[in-house]
């Protein structure tokens, strides 16, 4: 292995990168784009691609399946057959060390003959962590990483945030006119943005884990929360609400549909003490939704903080909030939006209109919810820009 | 001239477009750009460009002067001397056929022995409407329109909304939060976006005759509305205040410097009876502001309407309006906004913040107000977005 090139901060996790050919570059690349694919369905597992390569062919690809097992490498090994022995394996992170459901995949690297690894990322897993790339090396098997680390970093940033912050990451999705408005003072809000953002908001629900939502929003638009893009319908992920007083009607669609489809409720740990309250949460269960009660402030509100830290405790790694206003305020209050999906349509409704954010206490500009713009698109009319959280002030 | 290939509607007025060779494309395209030198200060004229082409070489280039005049083809003519003797001259609009402070530019094309005339657009002034092509044709010169007939029309859109609809274009400029607020609650307003988007703000006022705003905004903010872009500073244009009731403070920066750089009032007509009313306006006529009365609502509230009308009476074609929220909405319900400059912030302010657009009655979807995107692109960190007004339904 050639010495280091540069060194990238994933978490808290060091990687280090060789000096890679474009062949590993070209073999990694395809391995992040399999490890997209699980988006969404391997909770709380990563989403990891392998792709093994002998001679310069591909011999085997794999990525986590749905519900997070068979891992990249099995399935990989799988198509690979004998092919595997004295292949490249290049996997979008560390192959897990522990025995779980299924033996650990360094184990089953080393038993096909695999002769390199090139790893973009080591798991900050504590029951990984190095030790898979260690038992590796221990068996002779060239290890090398860093290769895309940036790239497999960003894929599985809700994975890294459950392990190393305890809670899944945030993606805030707001579809609004230009002038912050989703809804016309009488509650009309179909539809503000055109149909490709609307198929636009359907693919981020299919790539998300959960999708959570104020009660609010449920009560005015009785939605389904769905992924209802063809041939996606499948993707359609967990449905949240949060509802602190456990509200949420039982003839809500999300409520009745609760069997088919999982709905959580993250309500106020101290309102279920309440006789009222109790019954409604039993009347909820029965149906099938699952009720996460949770620490809430002085009003009685759910903590945000909380919240998430209950849902990273069940799970999940990406969470998609579609709104309303008061709950997006509340996450921005706590700090807890790491990304933004803004979808601005070309029209202004005014300030009659309804808010996409609700305040949230900014008094000074300085204390401003800041973003980066990743980028920007046109979607059909609309335009669509995607921000991920800042640290810097902007000039 | 080979037949017609396409036509093309300009306000009311008919033009044609005969099949024109590249170079004659690209002599247009020329002329298209001194045109635009003219923009903000030419008023109450079109912004012209002229280029008068010899045996494929330019022998004499000419735009709109400041204040209206000399006019294009005069430079152009002046420039070229003898050499535009049979030469083509490629003009962005009719040459004028009336005796105003100077003679036709129709005559003068003639005198000085051009042979053929290409013009992107025919003159919808009352005054010229087809004569000044009919002088020259009448003088046996070869006359072609419709080159250039779009980009002309949009260049001079100011001129052409004064002179059919009797009133100038009106541009909103707003720079705003992502979620469409453009000052805290405590009214902390600097700055909202970075200094590229701030820079093109400036530039915005260079190419307008006149920047409005409400009277709320200079109480708020005391500015100058000024063009401070290096070297363009003297392309400062008028400053517009709407101010129903003459409550502009003497020793606000734009009344105080009204005898360097005009200021003007638009006021209630039926305020200026009241004897408060007079007395400050002839105070702030002393110091030379001028005072436009015009049509309120039941309010008392200028009407947009009859301002924009006296505001193209007085010779404006193209003003930029900056704010506030509640000038902006009543000019957005008056249907009298026909271009959006849209500069967005990537932060979030919440509900707490101050709305860029008051609200103005819209109950109804169907009723918002809606454009069409011209063009969007980076402006620093922040998003810029051009638009046009849309008389489209969105899906």
């Amino acid at each position: 292995m050639a010495g280091p090139s540069f060194s990238v901060q994933a978490g808290s996790v060091e990687v280090e990168a060789a000096t890679f050919g474009p062949d590993d570059r070209d073999h990694m690349a395809a391995a992040l784009v399999l490890a997209r694919r699980g988006l969404g369905r391997v909770w709380p597992n990563p989403a990891v691609g392998c792709v093994l390569v002998r001679d310069g062919c591909v011999v085997g690809r794999g990525w986590t399946q749905p519900g997070g097992r068979p891992h990249a490498e099995t399935e990989a090994l799988r198509r690979a057959g004998d092919r595997a022995r004295g292949a490249t394996a290049y996997v979008t992170l560390e192959p897990c060390s522990h025995h779980g459901r299924t033996p650990p995949c360094a184990d089953a690297l080393v038993a096909a003959g695999v002769a390199r690894v090139v790893a973009a990322l080591t798991d900050p897993d504590p029951r990984v962590a190095g030790r898979g790339l260690a038992r590796l090396r221990d068996a002779g098997v060239r290890v090398e990483t860093g290769l895309g680390a940036t790239a497999a970093a960003e894929i599985n940033a809700g994975f890294l945030d459950r392990v190393e912050r305890g809670r899944p990451l945030v993606t805030v999705k707001v579809a609004a006119t230009l002038d912050g408005r989703i809804a016309t003072a009488s509650g009309e809000s179909r539809w503000i943005t055109g149909p490709v953002a609307r198929t636009h908001g359907h693919r981020l629900r299919a790539d998300h884990d959960a999708i959570a939502v104020g009660l609010g929003t449920v009560l005015a638009d009785d939605p389904m929360l769905d992924c209802r893009l063809p041939g996606l319908e499948d993707r359609s992920p967990v449905r949240v609400v949060f509802d602190s007083r456990l509200r949420l009607p039982p003839d809500a669609r999300l409520a009745t549909s609760a069997a088919v489809r999982p709905t959580w409720v993250v309500c106020a740990a101290a309102e279920t003490d309440d006789g009222a309250v109790r019954r409604r949460r039993s009347v909820l269960e029965s149906q099938g939704v699952r009720v996460l009660p949770v620490a809430a402030d002085r009003d009685g509100r759910v903590e945000p903080a909380a919240a998430l830290e209950a849902l990273g405790a069940a799970g999940l790694t990406r969470l998609l909030v579609e709104g309303g206003g008061h709950l997006i305020g509340a996450l921005l209050a706590a700090d807890r939006v790491d990304r933004l999906e803004w979808f601005a349509a070309p029209r202004v409704l005014g300030d009659d209109g309804r808010p996409a954010v609700a305040g949230f206490g900014v008094d000074r500009l300085a204390d401003c919810a800041n973003f980066a713009r990743l980028d920007a698109a046109a979607a059909g009319d609309d335009l669509m820009m995607r921000m991920i959280r800042s640290r810097l002030e902007s000039t």
